[in-house]
């Protein structure tokens, strides 16, 4: 029941401000007149207040705050009735596709305690995500078929900043998670606004390289890792800002350092290993090793987490293919602070990652104007998930396949080649 | 920014777990498998988290909570565009009239500063809550047609102390409002549920004795008040304890002390003045007075926020007219401990009241069988709003009037005659 005094002057103020600005200026691009959706765990209001001031400022419509709360959570899994575990609120997603069908943006407060599930039956865990994905199927949808502009920023909760940092007093931990916050998020410069603009020009021509070069596969070497990614027909390569179908130019990650496209739903072969433990919704799954066989995962296994991963795995048949692969450079930012985050959001742009699940429409050619089954057509899968795990290192090679069969190199080592 | 560490000294633990109780327990009836939809000021969170507990060891389905945060509330005013004030979030309450009428429960935690808008444009704060009204009717219909078993309680929020205990520094302020709060609720004894039965019953005789006398119309005579209410043909008086027409029966108000039915909304003449400052939805109204004929306000004048009553009474054709009378002795516990809440669930409990607007279906004999036309043919009025005021005082003296024009003394100097 403790409201973190202390924590208040962990987090510089001045620093939060600018990630409120960078979230509604760079992150969302929110227009005049737009209504702005805000989720955040409920410790997130310093930054959710400044986050609607900066939205107001800058001509917003309405902007509407959804809290989460995990003593509250943690309640349902002590005191709840079995029966509840299937259920989810459908009325408020179904509401918030309506939101975002009628224009609103979306900014999603990430920083929820990665462990805070980890002690809880597997079971229930799986059955309550299920219910879950499945009431906010039609929400998610506009957002990963990038309909509307949408944003995703950290604060440092204390539970998530004692995962990170475990060995240091609370408030220590809160004011290095915010220190790590604020310098990935490009916020620790003077011109948050121009770091940004530089940062997304760095990502677009990383992207035009790979657009032009056309590769039908990836093939990744490294320590248990032997893997081939086949690449969507007509995929597209994105890095950093792009612009959704409603005509707006977003960051929807901050931070962000990946450049990513689709893989092809039926052509990856081979086996791979994660790199970082992968933390999904309060349950850390850790040293994942996976085969493929014809763009399906046919035999999983985990040190830690098995059990939650083959729950995920069974959540519905494209939930066993790839929807995204991406490259990110061993020596990015979030990389070289060699924290690990316990945080999809952070590590996924430390590490070169593959994401279980859905694809993004935006990653082919044209994506805006194709159906669902031309998507499929081209090798697009779809599944009620999107769970991205990190699979690069530096002892990771990567090269590219052109349709003749000859190589490119396009890492070594974990490098841009 | 602060979130009010010292106020977790102020509030008492365990009156505040009772409080959660009596509210699932008494107030709700919760039934097992049955979601839960509450609202709560953001820092009411403590008592969110005992309700949510109490709620599942309940046995309850789903429990959604919705926040309210009086800070970005400002920020909309203060930085938002005009236009943003004639807007509203349509989806969230047509997803919530879904959730009530799939049988969820409605819990809504009160306490937010009377004073917050007080200082802000009369004309936004007009407008935006006849955009809200009108988004939330749909849901708001399900509450006051008695649908569903509600209830409300409330926390004491360090900005709604202040403003009752303006001498007193915010913790002494907190804990004075906390006690006040927890007598009134009767939480402060050994079995606040036993407490509850033997309060409901009190009220229930009360009932039965008007329902007996069926008057044709209360007199209410005292300084500033000559005031003749016309009561509803058919009207049926409640108190305490009542049951919605999903069977479940519940205490809609913590506190309560009023028996209350449905006047004639054409059959009220004569003038009145109110007796207690009206805090309505951040600005203060005091010393109305008013004049009606025919059940219609005519004329309307209060020394401080005549221009927010105007508003109010331009809302629609029913905001002039009234939905509820209700009567309080004077000696009532809350009008005894002589503290002004500026909050109509409390202030209205210390006083014989009126409300402008919508009436409650439930009060008419067979009430749930009634259709929107039966109830306005019997006299029930039908409006966005329902604001209680407050009329009664030790001078203030009410008769019965009987069909064949003879008088029964309701009440003398405020107390049951
Ligand atoms: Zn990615
Ligand atoms: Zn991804
Ligand atoms: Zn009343
Ligand atoms: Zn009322």
């Amino acid at each position: 029941m403790t409201f973190m005094p202390q924590s208040q002057n962990a987090v510089d103020p001045v620093k939060l401000e600018k990630l409120a600005e960078v979230a509604v200026k760079v992150g969302l691009q929110l227009q005049r007149g737009q209504d702005l959706v805000v989720t955040a765990p409920v410790v997130a209001l310093p930054l959710v207040r400044l986050i609607t001031k900066q939205a107001y400022q800058a001509g917003a419509g309405l902007v509407s705050a959804f809290y989460s709360d995990e003593e509250t959570t943690l309640s349902r899994y002590q005191y709840g009735s079995d029966e509840s575990f299937d259920r989810a609120s459908d009325w408020l997603y179904e509401g918030m596709a309506k939101a975002y069908a009628d224009g609103a943006a979306r900014l999603a407060v990430a920083g929820d305690n990665p462990l805070l599930l980890s002690e809880q039956d597997a079971g229930k865990v799986g059955r309550a995500n299920r219910a879950t994905s499945t009431a906010y199927k039609p929400a998610l949808e506009k957002i990963s078929n990038f309909d509307i502009n949408w944003n995703i920023v950290s604060y440092p909760n204390p539970s998530w900043a004692k995962v990170v940092f475990p060995d240091d007093p609370e408030p220590i931990a809160i004011a290095k998670l915010a220190r790590a916050i604020f310098a990935a998020s490009r916020v620790d410069v003077d011109d948050p606004i121009a770091a940004w603009a530089e940062h997304n020009a760095n990502l677009a021509k990383r992207s035009a390289w790979l657009n032009g070069e056309r590769f039908a596969s990836l093939h990744f070497k490294g320590p248990g890792t032997d893997l081939t990614v086949g690449l969507a027909d007509g995929h597209e390569w994105h890095g950093g800002a792009s612009t959704a179908k409603n005509g707006i130019t977003c960051n929807p990650n901050i931070p962000t350092e990946e450049v990513f496209t689709t893989p092809h739903a039926l052509r990856v072969e081979g086996h791979v290993s994660s790199t970082k433990p992968l933390s999904h919704q309060g349950t850390l799954i850790d040293n994942i090793q996976v085969r493929f066989e014809g763009g399906r995962i046919v035999e999983a296994k985990a040190s830690r987490g098995e059990e939650v991963l083959n729950k995920v795995l069974d959540t519905d048949e494209g939930a066993r293919r790839l929807g995204e692969v991406a490259l990110v450079p061993h020596s990015s930012p979030i990389s070289a602070s060699g924290i690990l985050f316990y945080n999809t959001l952070f590590d996924e742009n430390a590490s070169c990652h593959i994401a279980l699940g859905q694809c993004y429409s935006k990653c082919f050619l044209n994506g805006a104007t194709l159906s669902q089954e031309q998507i499929k057509a081209q090798g697009g899968n779809s599944s009620l998930i999107h769970i991205d795990w990190m699979i690069g290192s530096d002892k990771v090679d990567i090269d590219g396949l052109r349709p003749d069969g000859s190589r490119v190199a396009v890492m070594r080592q974990g490098e841009w080649a």
